[in-house]
C-alpha cells in the first residue's frame, strides 16, 4: 500500500519540515498535532480510535508483517502518508532500532468542565516534571495503576514531547489529559470533593499508614523542587515515602508508582 | 588547589584517552576502574570512604564553592588530578549542565563468600536490565528501600556504565554489589535460607496479598523478556503487580520500587 505514498528524500521538503516542526514545543502548540512512532504506539492509537492525520514510513526497514498490514489498513481508510528516505527517517526517530512506521496525531485534551468524576476514581496531577522520559514513564504508570486521567498543572509539562510519548509505551491514548492552572485544579477538587494527596519528602504522614478516601488525586512535583507551595496548600494530606539508607530521594516516576499502587490497592 | 593539576587539552593525550577508555565496557573490566561526575556523586563517594584514584576538573565551569572546597580537600590528601580543557570535558560528560568535577574510582565488588546476611535483611537481584539509566534508577531505589545489596546475575548488567552511575544519584556507594551466576545465586539463597521473590506478569500471587518472610531477595528480569526460566525456578514465590487499564507492563524501575517498598514495609 505504502508504495503509493509520495517519496520525500530532501531535507527542505515542506512535508519533512512539517514533521520536524512537531518536534518543537512551538510547532506542537500551534498545530495541536504530535508525532508517534513504532508499531506498538501506532496499533494502540488505532485500538483507541485516536484520529490519525497522516502516516510516514521508511520502506527500507518496514519489514514486520503486522506493521505492513497496519499501513495497508490505514491506507484503505483514506489516511494520507509519505515515504521517507532512510536518512530522513533516521533524522526524525528517537529509536535505536526504528521500525519504520510513524504517524501524526491530533492532540486530545479533555476540558475541565466536561470531566466526569466517578465516586471511586483515582487521578494524577503533575506539576512540573523536567525530564520528558520521566513524564512518559509517569503517564504509563498512572495507566497501569488504573488512574482515570492526568492533570498537567504547568505549561512546560508537555505529554506530546517526542521522548515523553516514547516513554508512555502507548499509554497516552487511554488517559484523559487535562491542562489547567493550580487554581482551576483546586476549584475542581473542592467542587467534586476529590481528596488531594500531595507527595513531599517533608510530608508528616507515612504513605503506608494513611487510609485514602476516594475520589482522590495524587499530586507530584518536579524532580528537584517538588511541589509548589500553591499546590501543597491545596492538599488535604501530604504524604511521604520513608527513605532508608542515606538516600534522600527516589526517582519521580518510581515515587509515583509506589504511591499510586498503594492508593489503588485501597480503592 | 586545582591550579597545580597539569592541563590536558589535546584529544590524543594519554590521560584523556585513559578517561575515554573507562567509558567502554572493555576498559572498565580490564582496569576495574570507573568514572563518576558531578558534585553530588563526588561528595557521596568521599562520605563513604570510596577509594579515589584521581580527579579531573574543568576550571572554566568549576564555580561552586562547595565543589572547589572538595577539590582542595582531595588535593591535600594527595590525590592526583588533571585539568581538562572545556571542550575535552564536554566530550566526556553526560550532564546537560556539567559542574566541572569528576573522579576515577576503583570498582568495589563484594565476594559471595564474604557476604553477611542479617535475619531481617532485604536484597535485590537484577538479571539483565537493558537500559543503563533504568539500572541506575533501580540501584537508587534499592538504596532508598533499605536493601542491603544488589546481585547482578548477568555480565552485561554493568553498574559502572556512565549512564547507570549517573542515574544512581550517588546510591552506588552504599550498596554492596555482588556479581555471580544464577547458579551461585541459587546456592547462596538456599544456604542462608533467603526467600527468593521473583517478579513476573505471569505470577499467580498479587504482590500485595503475600506475607513476605525475611531475609528475602527480590529478583527482577529484563524490560522485554523478564526473568529467565533458570531464575524463575529458583524462586520461592512469583508475584505479579496487577495491571489495570489496558496497560500490559510498567517500567522495570517503577516495578522494582512498587515491590521493594511493599516488602520493606513488611520487614
Amino acid at each position: 500500500m505504502h508504495e503509493k505514498y509520495p517519496l520525500v528524500n530532501i531535507r527542505r521538503d515542506s512535508r519533512f519540515l512539517a514533521l520536524r516542526l512537531l518536534q518543537t514545543p512551538q510547532g506542537r502548540s500551534r498545530t495541536r498535532l504530535y508525532v508517534i512512532e513504532g508499531i506498538r504506539h501506532l496499533s494502540r492509537a488505532v485500538e483507541h480510535n485516536v484520529p490519525i492525520e497522516s502516516v510516514f514510513v521508511d520502506p527500507s526497514v518496514l519489514s514486520n508483517p503486522f506493521a505492513q498490514k497496519l499501513v495497508r489498513r490505514l491506507g484503505k481508510s483514506g489516511i494520507s502518508g509519505i515515504r521517507l528516505s532512510h536518512q530522513l527517517y533516521r533524522d526524525l526517530t528517537l529509536a535505536a532500532e526504528p521500525q519504520g512506521i510513524g504517524a501524526v496525531l491530533r492532540q486530545q485534551w479533555t476540558l475541565l468542565p466536561s470531566l466526569k468524576v466517578e465516586p471511586n476514581s483515582l487521578w494524577l496531577a503533575v506539576e512540573s516534571i523536567e525530564s520528558p522520559g520521566n513524564l512518559g514513564t509517569i503517564i504509563r504508570t498512572a495507566d497501569a495503576a488504573g488512574a482515570s486521567g492526568i492533570f498537567l498543572l504547568s505549561p512546560e509539562c508537555d505529554p506530546h514531547e517526542p521522548a515523553t510519548v516514547r516513554a508512555t509505551m502507548g499509554s497516552l491514548f487511554s488517559q484523559k489529559l487535562i491542562r489547567c492552572s493550580p487554581q482551576e485544579f483546586r476549584a475542581w477538587a473542592k467542587s467534586y470533593g476529590v481528596a488531594v494527596v500531595a507527595s513531599s519528602p517533608a510530608g508528616l504522614m507515612d504513605y503506608k499508614g494513611f487510609r485514602y478516601r476516594f475520589p482522590a488525586v495524587l499530586a507530584i512535583g518536579s524532580e528537584k523542587r517538588g511541589l509548589s507551595d500553591q499546590v501543597l496548600e491545596t492538599a488535604d494530606i501530604v504524604v511521604r515515602i520513608p527513605m532508608r539508607g542515606d538516600c534522600d530521594s527516589i526517582n519521580a516516576a518510581v515515587a509515583t508508582g509506589v504511591l499510586l499502587f498503594e492508593m489503588a490497592s485501597q480503592q
